[in-house]
């Protein structure tokens, strides 16, 4: 089961905080966490899987560097075009925070059929907004065992 | 001047016919029209384009087809991740209608710094809601006249 | 029919002057050219076709600039990735010399069965050679009418 | 380090045996082997590596499906253009016979600096021909270890 946490690369502390708790929970549910590979919440959420003994993979806009914490690099070079791999790659998606290219993402997930749990983030019609990581990573857990391609 | 056109490929006669205004008045503001070369409010626009002597884009997300209306065919295979292509080739954008698919078109634009008017769409912080055709586009023709890369 | 026009980005004078004369014989055989919008090779064959009233579209591999000799400028930030798009969206393709950049070019033409033409370009099995620009657009003209999706 | 692995969807027996040893070797050495995820050659190289406590990602052209022997999977949806996006995530890249879709990976590889072992495969200034998986892989890994990314 593959998970895509999406947020923004420049992230406020409590953002960064949902982040790695939803990192650290993805990784205990055995799920491998897909993000864009860069800062802010895609960081703080690799570095609570890390910590946890999970599996990481970013999904790069550029063709070099990414976060300390991806076991896996995925260098695209395709700038903001790499937002539709980041979500199609997830089974289920979970959203903390962020603003246009967050939304982007989510509007492509659910383009695509994928469930969006959101923490502190859009409020549009289709997320469904979690009031924890703890809720958000559980209800997607449960959701891609459900209908993932998992 | 290049400006996109956003929207859904199944569109009501409402979209459809706003999206064939914009596209006439884009084409006699001697504007080149950008869209994703589908149906809907894509081959209304282009319609409208045509019948007025414009010159019309379609960035299809397949290898092939496209509406009838197209004088280039831009063929990316790219499936959804082609939506960043057609609001980048945009000076400015026009939304007109649009579920999820044009919402992750408005938000790849906003976050490219485009500015985005729309017609009968997304409610979204920094959408500059219009009450016709007409406006959306002579506003847009304004902008893109200022800040474009035309 | 839309022909695309390869070729390096830094091309020698030998290299350019072909590339000039196959934009030029595009444009009065009344064909689109695309290309990959930057210098060299593109631009020369765009400037070609331009001085003889033909259409040129470059399909840009970053989010901005492009050759000064092009009509419609597709922006896709993509890459090395948009290769495939510059390819995918000739009906027929002419090689104008080039080097790595170019080979991805035509093997892609190769593997979506588009015919590709060459003037001091790669000796690959399937490229057919021409001795000049005039052979190289007469020929993919003639294959594009028959089996081109124009 | 991450190791591309490049090959035919459809392939010989004996690319087959080289795939698959040169997945097992890739597995041995620590590296993760990254490749497009189809069958064939990938499947085979996927298989080896899996045989042998290895990681492997694929990078898939659709938005599903992929061979059994994948950790992770990697949905663009970008058709062919995801050619680029597997030589881009190799630090190095092994190419095991191929025509062109392949050739079109060695082009990619080349231009953008990463180098190319040959096993079966095209003849092309720049790849280096190896006469078995072992020495393909130890070079790979000696040249990652030198240049890479990783």
């Amino acid at each position: 089961m593959q998970i895509a946490v999406i947020g923004p690369g420049k992230a406020t502390s409590q953002e960064c905080e949902a982040a790695y708790a939803t990192g650290r929970i993805i990784a205990v549910s055995g799920a491998v966490l897909v993000c864009g590979g860069l800062g802010g919440v895609m960081e703080a959420a690799c570095r609570g899987a890390k910590e946890a003994g999970g599996i990481t993979v970013g999904i790069q806009p550029n063709t070099e560097g990414g976060n300390p914490y991806l076991d896996i690099t995925i260098r695209t070079g395709l700038g903001i075009a790499r937002n539709a791999l980041v979500v199609l790659s997830g089974d289920v998606v979970v959203a903390v925070g962020g603003k246009y290219g967050t939304l982007s993402e989510i509007a492509i997930a659910l383009k695509s059929g994928r469930p969006v749990y959101g923490i502190y983030t859009w409020d549009i019609e289709g997320v469904i907004p979690c009031s924890s990581p703890e809720e958000a990573v559980s209800r997607a857990v449960r959701d891609a065992a459900r209908h993932g391609t998992a």
